[in-house]
């Protein structure tokens, strides 16, 4: 190991506090290191002020874009070189992002479309756990391949359950939150997913330490393994490969 | 709550990744809030390429400070009000890190001393478990006031056993990390120390749900608490009585 192969890997976090710091446990987790020094350098912009994005996407509005421009610039000039967002429904605005900053953005729907070839998981009915936002918006259509769609999404009530959880993350009463994505997950199970994706990453926050998590391609966690594949490597032309602009 | 109050706290993080994770945890933890937008914005320099603080101060090295230095002035260009570092041991820079660069500096062992009082552990014979660079620069001594000196410390046998303990945590290997920690503070507590201080951030995650933690003054837990109340406050005459300069 030696410190040139780590690259700086900037962080627009706080989509919410307690899915970023997840991400990060989950970084240092999935990172070979048996010291300090050999762990992964970031930079990590936990600024939670950022309006809500399922609200702006419902209303047709795009408060959020501002402040995530501001915050991606900020990890810029902090010297990073990349950047994740570890929140599905940030990605709404991933085309503006890429386009109008200078950091390359890793996609956090390409990082579970590589989970599900890693989990060997090809013809799988997988059903897409996540805020009305990210439905609404259309963050994971088209991009998990042929094999992945349509996406059983389940109805109003497991919504309503989904909701509450991610709110529940976020006030910190993981106790509530726990009970409505298992009541959430159990009744997409029951209707024939057979992989649920948590497409938002309060919810691996919620399911944390539950059986169902085996059941389960946690967004988060392929958002690491990405990030960690990324920040080790650096080998230009194999990194267009999987960065996206 | 209104965004003019929740001022940008930096984090000098890193030393070691799990306890700046940790760290950011429990401020989320000790935050009143119901939604992401009321959590406070944290800056966190995640950079663990910093030399080792025992090493250096072993050797006589100031080798950590620059890169110190460097990581507190990119937290100052990204906004930061005041900062934080969840490392006990890098404290024996404190001073100067104080002096050369301008964001002001909360001090964990002040940190630490307030927990005493909050916990109201007057008079009781408290131990302090850290590292052997935080024992030789005496980050804590005179920073907890007459009614806790001296500090009990332990014999090699129990410094071997939190020096595993902590080098473990570092190498993601938890169950060897709580395995030594608890045999430590065991013997600490057989010594006669009736409150332990774990005054290295590593030591927090080695014994975090295990009955010991009753016994223990966590030093990340009392730095995110009194980051918190400084996060929260405006008021600049209050504030100057409990950051350090």
């Amino acid at each position: 190991m030696s410190d040139s192969v780590r690259r700086l890997i900037g962080v627009l976090g706080g989509m919410g506090p307690m899915a970023t710091i997840d991400f990060m446990a989950k970084v240092v987790a999935l990172t070979p290191a048996s010291c300090d020094q050999e762990h992964l350098p970031l930079i990590v912009h936990q600024v939670p002020q950022i309006p809500d994005r399922t609200r702006a996407i419902m209303a047709g509005s795009d408060a959020p874009l501002a402040p995530m421009l501001a915050g991606l610039r900020t990890l810029a000039r902090a010297g990073a070189e990349f950047a994740v967002i570890p929140c599905n429904t940030a990605h709404h605005w991933y085309a503006q992002l890429s386009q109008l900053q200078q950091l390359p953005l890793l996609h956090i729907a390409e990082a579970v479309r590589q989970e599900l070839i890693f989990r060997e998981l090809h013809g799988k009915q997988v059903a897409l756990m996540a805020t009305r936002g990210t439905h609404l918006a259309g963050v994971y259509s088209g991009r998990l391949g042929p094999g992945f769609e349509p996406l059983l999404g389940g109805g109003q009530d497991v919504q309503q359950l989904v909701d509450v959880s991610i709110a529940a993350v976020k006030a910190g009463k993981l106790a509530q939150a726990t009970h409505a994505a298992v009541e959430a997950a159990d009744r997409l199970l029951s209707a024939g997913a057979e992989v649920l994706i948590l497409g938002c990453t309060e919810l691996p926050v919620a399911l944390a330490n539950t059986a169902i998590q085996s059941r389960c391609i946690d967004s988060t966690l392929a958002l690491a393994r990405l990030c960690v594949k990324e920040g080790m490597r650096h080998d230009t032309e194999a990194r267009r490969l999987t960065l996206e602009h």
